[in-house]
């Protein structure tokens, strides 16, 4: 089969004939699919069920220390459940702040208190000044957009590239404008492409110079454990190589069990140097008495130790797996051939990301809304919700079953196909 | 026994001695007894066991409507969990929001979205305002002035009065200064005196009228169910007074089940006006994808409806009617005679407010620490942790034992008789 850019007039007349038909028989099917966001499916939900009963009586509630989980105190979390998070990401269990169940919740908590009060190195408030802006790695997560959309931080994007944002672009900016205060990072099977940062990105990161004293990197490594098999990448610890340096303040790093046990009832994670701790610390006790220990105990009693999670995470990949397999399969023998589309094939994550041709994004998704398969809305992965070049969707494999799946996927195919056609025939 | 003040110089040197006797003898005895928060005790605690276990494997975490539990979303929580608390307190359930285990976290985050955002009606956020205030009812709940204080809000005393907050004073200040914002209000079983707001306090509260445009009542219900038999008082339900008229928007409406279920792992409520909700939604949409759902669905099974929460709180009460009844009657056969001391007789909640004579309530506070015996700091009660009398001290007979708590008390009313005997006698 020969390329799209390669037909003729006719020939792509011809093959919009066929997409089209093929799309009619789509819509008539009337489908109801959803592939919108990284939600854990049934299989993976049903993985950690013992979680939920195994506190089962009133004693079973103490902590090796003593403490009554069902009572009030413990402001950072329960000691073994920052031990546990500790031993997994390689963080002084000292510099762990646990949560609820929403790491985001966390990461929105930490914005605000940054304009609010500001942070160490911070001559006053991101509220009283006249500009905060944010560097935004994209396509990037849409929830960590909103995030700086609700607080009035300007966005400013930065390319991503296989081996993680555009570092160059980033040491530039951020060792110019004061303004500039934050980054969003998903380091490790960035949302939505996959993508785990290099070494020497990670490195770059850690011994970035900004002129903003109180530049923060916020650092979501919400899939940090998330490999779709034994051959996962591997993330350098930026922790560890920031903390003692000059540098360890401006590290913000966060990360969750609700792609681990559950969405809707994990624990949620702050990292963080002991001067941002102190500062945090401060405030947090106004806000609260301390987080639900007794689901943090739940997560300490079920999963034991680091190497519970590991081994506990590789059920989740078998689940996982074969969806993602689909998906690339699914692109590879559908829109390879016609030439009009660039993906990712990562190696874990919740997402894929799928470019299709410029100008064709909005009306890919559109068209596959129609033939009922919801997509995260086109443009989402870019601040503002603007995809400068109109060609970015976000498929999140994870939800739908699999035979769901190889139908979504094919819908949006054809719809990618017939954006494209639809484009080109009438130019 | 002739009280304090009507003895002569020689009486008042002999009782001094007495009481420096039996102080030297309870200091010798090495307590350690803690009644300084009002924390629920073992016994409490274990009312609800079965709650831990309700919800046993993944089909049990389905709502009616379909929706499970550990997955992500429902940002306002769960229909019937909102519906439980709606006929509980008689408040809409479209106009509440659910949360994790802290009211607490609830109001800062509420107060914090003010000073971020404003509220419908204020021209623009409170932190670009050069002043904001807030009326204190005094005195009152630390956790709420600590609140005030970490976000840089005035805080204005106002006295309460066995009705509630002295209203002519409220009135006053809120018709006269636009810079007055808040007011902090536990109008059921009040913290720390357990005084319940009159109906006539209530209406006032409802139809105030402020010169401030986005005035707010931070209406902390918290122990809205908490009598200690059926004697209980009975408390307006505001939300409904306020609600179609033209100060609806002014309320803020606060309820937890820290004190019902388990304080470390309940949930908590934010009742408000449609337009107050639907401004307050998009804030939160940043904030978080939903609370914890597993745990709200747990309360929905556990207690089934609104009798099973008020059952349930006789449970409770049993409990704590024999603490607050050792309390008073400790106070009055060892206080009562001395003439020193004033104190409330709640009939719920958990605490019981204590006026020792002026300028000896953090004295007495020292001696009870040194003798063992921790209590609520002296001047917590007020804003800034400053009693202007140095009189108030707050007792929390909850979480001690019988056996503790009548140790406990003895040594506070030994505690007072030596303050004022130490103050009389050298002044």
């Amino acid at each position: 089969m020969k390329k799209y850019g390669e037909m003729t007039r006719e020939e792509l007349a011809c093959e919009k004939k066929a997409v089209l038909s093929e799309y009619g028989k789509i819509k008539a099917a009337g489908l109801s699919l959803d592939m919108s966001r990284g939600k854990p499916s049934m299989d993976q939900l049903g993985l950690t069920e013992s979680l939920l009963h195994i506190l089962n009586k009133g004693s079973d509630c103490r902590t090796e220390d003593g403490i009554d989980c069902r009572n009030y105190g413990q402001l950072f979390g329960l000691k073994e459940a920052r031990e546990l998070f500790s031993s997994l990401l390689g963080i002084p269990a000292e510099n762990i702040i646990l949560g609820g169940n929403s790491s985001l919740n966390m990461m929105y908590d930490t914005v605000a208190r940054a304009m609010l009060y500001g942070v160490p190195g911070s001559d006053k408030p991101w509220c009283r000044l006249d500009r905060v802006k944010f560097l935004c790695p994209s396509p990037g997560y849409d929830r960590h957009f909103n995030i700086c959309e609700s607080l009035g931080i300007e966005m400013i994007p930065v390319d991503m590239t296989p081996t993680g944002p555009d570092m160059d672009t980033v040491e530039k900016l951020v060792s110019e404008d004061e303004s500039i205060k934050g980054i969003w990072c998903v380091p490790k099977y960035s949302n939505p492409q996959g993508i785990t940062y290099s070494d020497e990105t990670v490195r770059r990161f850690a011994r970035l110079s900004c002129k903003a004293k109180d530049f923060r990197i916020f650092w979501d490594n919400a899939y940090a454990v998330h490999d779709l098999d034994e051959n996962g990448d591997v993330l350098l610890n930026i922790f560890e190589l920031m903390r003692g340096t000059e540098n360890e303040d401006m590290l913000y790093y966060f990360f969750s069990t609700s792609k681990i046990s559950f969405p809707g009832s994990g624990v949620a994670l702050l990292a963080l140097s002991d001067r941002n701790l102190e500062a945090t610390k401060k405030i947090i006790e106004a806000q609260t008495i301390g987080p639900d220990k007794i689901n943090q105990l739940r997560h300490v009693r079920y999963f034991t130790n680091a190497e519970g999670i590991i081994d506990h995470m590789r059920l989740h990949g078998m689940v996982l797996k074969p969806k993602f397999d689909i998906v690339i399969s699914t692109l590879r023998s559908e829109l390879g051939p016609a030439g009009i589309a660039e993906w990712t094939e990562p190696k874990g994550g919740y997402f894929i990301s799928l470019d299709v041709a410029d100008g064709t994004a909005a009306e890919t998704y559109r068209l596959a809304a129609e033939a009922g398969v919801r997509m995260t809305r086109a443009g989402a992965t870019f601040p503002y919700g603007k995809d400068p070049r109109d060609r970015n969707l976000r498929l999140a494999p994870s939800y739908p079953t699999k035979e769901e799946l190889s139908e979504a996927i094919h819908v949006i195919c054809v719809c990618a196909k017939l954006s494209y056609l639809n484009k080109v025939t009438t130019d």
